[in-house]
């Protein structure tokens, strides 16, 4: 088995992890474990090959994936209960999941022929709609919209990639930093609270008030 | 008519329906309550052929989904405020729609020539999608995260279709059973809080809890 | 450059604009700033393009698109500091942008060969979806779901140049109205709080609301 290949089905498998993790902070039965684990684990792969217009989409053509995400979803059923923390364990789980997938996206934007700004922005969608659509099915709060780095460590991972792949044209040499790179980024900023700068920006006013400062008409 | 057709359009218009009547909690015009009927109508479908790599998707090919989305929005526009729970009515709408594009959907799986376990989750897709599109638009809470059994119910149905035609070879032998199946699971659900039981799991900290708890960071 | 092509440049422009003032309301960083801005300036188009079946989608095929996107993010990243309301420029471009999209849509429908009733519904889609992805992933209640006229405005500029093209065949003569009566429908409602009828519709019960009598089971 390719290396990118690896990526893909082990980014499968722990991101499918965090949205059962998600369902179970829902109380979901194991059906619905195992719907969100499968949204999760592929819906950012689901995204790029759409938008790429590789349908029907990979995990359409290989049940692998499915048996991939259902194993997941029934693993974390079976011991959800024993961790500890089971959003700690979602965010580290997401962590890695969103490095291997940042790597597995830029190189599958690479092998079918697109250039490296799109690679590089495939791996970011790769590594993060997944996360995204879990958020907003479990009605969690986005994971992205936290103030620590994340977006950044997808583009640090996918960039290395495409930037070592172009020197090296050796997967291995390229994908294992590539993601080690990702992680220790995101990694840094859930240990440390790792931020860039963020120039100025306040919070933004909340709909009420917005009304209070007539910015917006009394909506009701 | 096949019998496969009658229960997409009957499901895009029930389905729309409660599109409407989540437009109509919301207090929306009615364009506003066109634009969500239809969103909610063919949602799931469109997802469904997109990812099947089945476009232009059929509503584009047909305008006959438009006319019927069109047509429960305007309806209900007419009607919602003599019906004494809007929210009542869209649960059980929702049910029966649910039900006829569990079974369509695992019939078009079928149908294009792919095998029983994408025919099902295909099932699953059309019939939930829909409703979840409608609730993000909406900001409603989705109604596939209560407790109550509802994907289950899609399963039910998808794989009841699936097992029956390969049995018969029968649309409507098939077709049938395989949606009142479906609609008698959620509708038991309904009706008498059905569950299935869920091990062990707690809620979730919310996100409050969670800052206190050192678990994340302060994101202010 | 064609009318249409600076429609959908500019267009692009201004709602990646919006994107990094939700971004600036989020206190996100650079890079927060350019994802949300590029998914707000081309969601509604990849949706577009997806449905209609034509991917790869175009920034992908083009990468001014994503030049365009980030230009807009780092300006705005630049200056929002200085605008005494950022929710209202936000507000305000989302008209803009709305309406240059609402035509644009139009206008590809057409131009794929499509009917007017499709390319009408491409207008609204490519109008409204990337501020709906906006608001989703930013976790800001929908501009959709406000009283005042949107979804209207958006429809009346694509019915507009569908029916100006149709007598004119002129790019030019179609698009400016177009874009004008969107926009000025739009304005009209920001500024003077513009409502069509609702009819009767009086506001949904919370979720709370719902439990306490008993149209939904207790939750917990």
């Amino acid at each position: 088995m390719s290396i990118i290949l690896f990526l893909d089905f082990a980014g499968v498998f722990v991101f499918a992890a965090t949205g059962a993790l998600a369902a179970s902070r829902r109380q979901l039965d194991i059906i619905g474990f195992i719907f969100l684990a499968n949204i999760t684990g592929f819906g950012g792969g689901t995204v790029r090959d759409v938008i790429l217009g590789d349908t029907p989409v990979i995990w359409v053509k290989d049940p692998t994936y499915l048996l991939i995400g259902t194993a997941a979803a029934i693993l974390v059923y079976l011991i959800a209960h024993k961790i500890e923390s089971r959003y700690r364990a979602l965010l580290w789980l997401d962590a890695i999941g969103m490095a291997m997938f940042a790597t597995m996206g830029a190189a599958k934007g690479l092998s079918l022929g697109f250039g490296p700004s799109i690679a590089i922005v495939m791996g970011i969608f790769t590594a993060t709609l997944g996360g995204i659509m879990r958020d907003m099915v479990a009605g969690e709060p986005s994971v992205l919209m936290r103030r620590e780095i994340y977006i950044s460590a997808a583009l640090a991972g996918a960039a290395a990639y495409v930037a070592l792949w172009s020197l090296t044209e050796n997967p291995l040499y390229s994908a294992v930093p590539a993601t080690l790179i990702a992680f220790l980024v995101r990694g840094g900023a859930l240990l440390f609270g790792w931020k860039l700068p963020n120039y100025h920006a306040k919070r933004g006013r909340t709909t009420k008030e917005l009304e209070r400062d007539g910015i917006v008409p009394h909506d009701d």
